[in-house]
Parts: C-alpha cells; structure tokens; sequence
C-alpha cells in the first residue's frame, strides 16, 4: 500500500528490504541487495535513506506493522467475535507461511533478535511501536467484540506473542502445526474471556 | 554442564557463542568475539570446530536445547499439574529476560530468522531437532500429568511457540508483560484439558 508521497522507487526498496529482512534477517540484508531485488538505481539509496541502514530497517518495520494492521482489520471485518478474529488472523499467518515454503518470517523480529534495536535507539523504538501498533489494534476489535478491556490486552499479547513464536517455530520444522496449536489455546482462551451472548454466526 | 569429553575450552566457547548468538544473533557472532569472550587460544578454532562457524551455530543450539529440556524436567519436578509445569517454565524464561535486561533471546531461532538453517542442511536439521526435543519433553510431562497425548502436543506446541514469541516481544518492548499474557492463555487451556481429578496443591 502507497504511504502518503513515497515514490514508487521508494516504495520498492523498502518492500524489497521488508522481503529480505523476512527471508535472511537484518544484518544480511545489504543495500546492493535491496538494489538488485527492487531494480531502484543506485543513487535512489542517499536520496530517499539519508538515514542509512538503519533508516532502511525502520521503513521496512514500519511497513511490516502497517501491513499486520490492515490484516487485523480485514479478519474483524469477517468476523463476529473475538474468537473468529483470531481464526483468521492465524490461519491467515499459516498460510503465508506455507505458501512461502517456510522461507518467510517477521519483518520487524530480526531487529530484536539481531541486537540492532538495542544499539539504536531509533530501531529500538521502531520496533517497539510495530508490535505496540499491531497489538493495539487486536485490543480495539476484541473490545468492540464485547471482550473487557483487561482481558483483552492479555490475549492480545498472547496473539502476538503466538504468532511470533509460531513464525519461528514452523519454519524450523517446516511443519504448520505450531500454528494450529496456537490458534487452538488462543481460541478456547477468547470463548471464556467473551460475552456469553457472542454469537458465532461463521465456523 | 558439561557434555561427555567435551574439553573445558571448547565448552567454553560453545557457551561464548550461545550468548552472543541470543544477543546479537548468529550472523553477528564471529570466532574472533567467541574468542574474546571465551579466552580460548586461537589455535583451538580448527582443532575443535573443524567444520567451522556452521559447527559453532549448531554446537551453540544444541547447547541451549539441552538446558532448556533440563528446565522443563526440573519445573516438571516442582509441579503437580500441567498448569503448574507451565507456570514456572514460563515464570523462569520471564525472569531470565529481566535478570539480562531484556538483551538476550532465544539460541536457535536466531538460526531460523536469519536464513541459516535454510542454507545448510545440518543447521536446518539442528534447529528442527532442538525444538523438536523441546516439545516432546513438555509432551513427556504433560501426558504424565494426564494430558491426553494430542492435547498435550497441541499444548507443548503451544507453550514453545509462545515463550519463543514472548522472547521477542518482550525483548522489543522491554517488558515482561507478554510473558504474563501468554503464561494466563496456555494455563487456562492447560485447565481445560487437564484430568478433573488433578490435584493443585501448590498455589
């Protein structure tokens, strides 16, 4: 999705980032790398990244998290509780997973298991806000679906952190189940912090 | 612990990496760091890891998969239900994160993340192993505290995909909440599929 003025050269650099930082991670993600797999001139890198690397790895993060939202948002469209939210949203993650074979993970995690957040304050904040956005947003639509506001950030948290871990975990076995087990203790989690009177019109 | 003949500097410098690789990741731990850090002789790089850093990785994540089955065993031994197993797993991964103020991960996922375990086949194998053996000891224990064998893979799945996922997020927002919230969704699930009978005797 076009952010506000960003070219389109722009825009294709920082999703061929997004693609690499989810492939290979931050640290083995090179400008000339980025160049290759987006097409964008060579001079295009200190006219639109004056920031460097770094710069780079938050547009990309930023655009992960924008991304994850607008997901978020289409699974509450579809859904009519917490619970079936939370259907989509993982079996949304499980199918991108098996439809990248296995080849494909988060675009903001790399920054905080590589370091790089710690070292810059920038990426540090970066990354804090991706996961605090896509959080925020499961919180509002489990709100709205009757769930109290308490509750509901706790099994945010647990989506997130589900999801996260089952990124990694079925990559490493190259296997979906990680994701159905997690869709299923989210699930049985979000019936009983729900309203009684929440109807499930959708299986 | 030691392993076997395991000679103390080689033990030493597999623990060196499993450190760097939980702070800054795989990619950017170099012999030379594992060197500094350990205090082992140069010369001990080939006689110990022949087949190089790829040895080094692998050593370091079987290293971490080891102490973390340890763990499960020992929290297993304080609990009496599967609820309670998960509560001190998760308890002492929270309490790790914040005892090294949120700067250390996981030592295999960085493996995943950053793509090196899909370009070599024995990497790929080592992280597919290391939470394999994970979860089949949480599944060991939870069956023996009356879990179904499904519901307790559905569960130890679970439980490996969450603290991998509150790993991260926690890292990222430099909180030990995700621990909290994804501690409460498994515990509730590990409820609902224990035996009625289980007895909880410890709070």
């Amino acid at each position: 999705m076009r952010v506000g003025q960003r070219s389109d050269a722009k825009q294709k650099m920082v999703q061929a980032a997004r693609q690499l930082i989810r492939e290979r991670g931050y640290g083995a993600t090179a400008f000339s790398d980025v160049l290759a797999l987006s097409g964008a001139p060579r001079g295009s890198v200190y006219f639109h990244f004056p920031g460097g690397k770094a710069q780079l790895g938050m547009e990309a993060a930023e655009a992960h998290a924008h991304e994850q939202v607008e997901i978020i948002d289409r699974a509450a469209g579809e859904a009519s509780s917490a619970a079936q939210l939370i259907e989509r949203y993982v079996d949304l993650g499980r199918e991108g997973m098996v439809a990248g074979d296995y080849g494909r993970g988060c675009g903001v995690a790399p920054l905080v298991t590589e370091g790089a957040a710690q070292e810059s304050a920038e990426l540090s904040e970066t990354s804090r806000r991706a996961f605090s956005e896509m959080t925020d947003r499961l919180v509002f639509h489990f709100v709205a679906f009757g769930v109290d506001r308490a509750a509901a950030r706790v099994l945010a948290d647990a989506v997130i952190a589900g999801v996260e871990g089952a990124m990694i975990t079925s990559r490493a076995l190259r296997s979906p189940a990680p994701y159905d087990s997690v869709r299923a203790v989210l699930v049985s989690h979000a019936a009983i912090v729900s309203p009684k009177t929440a109807s499930r019109t959708r299986s």
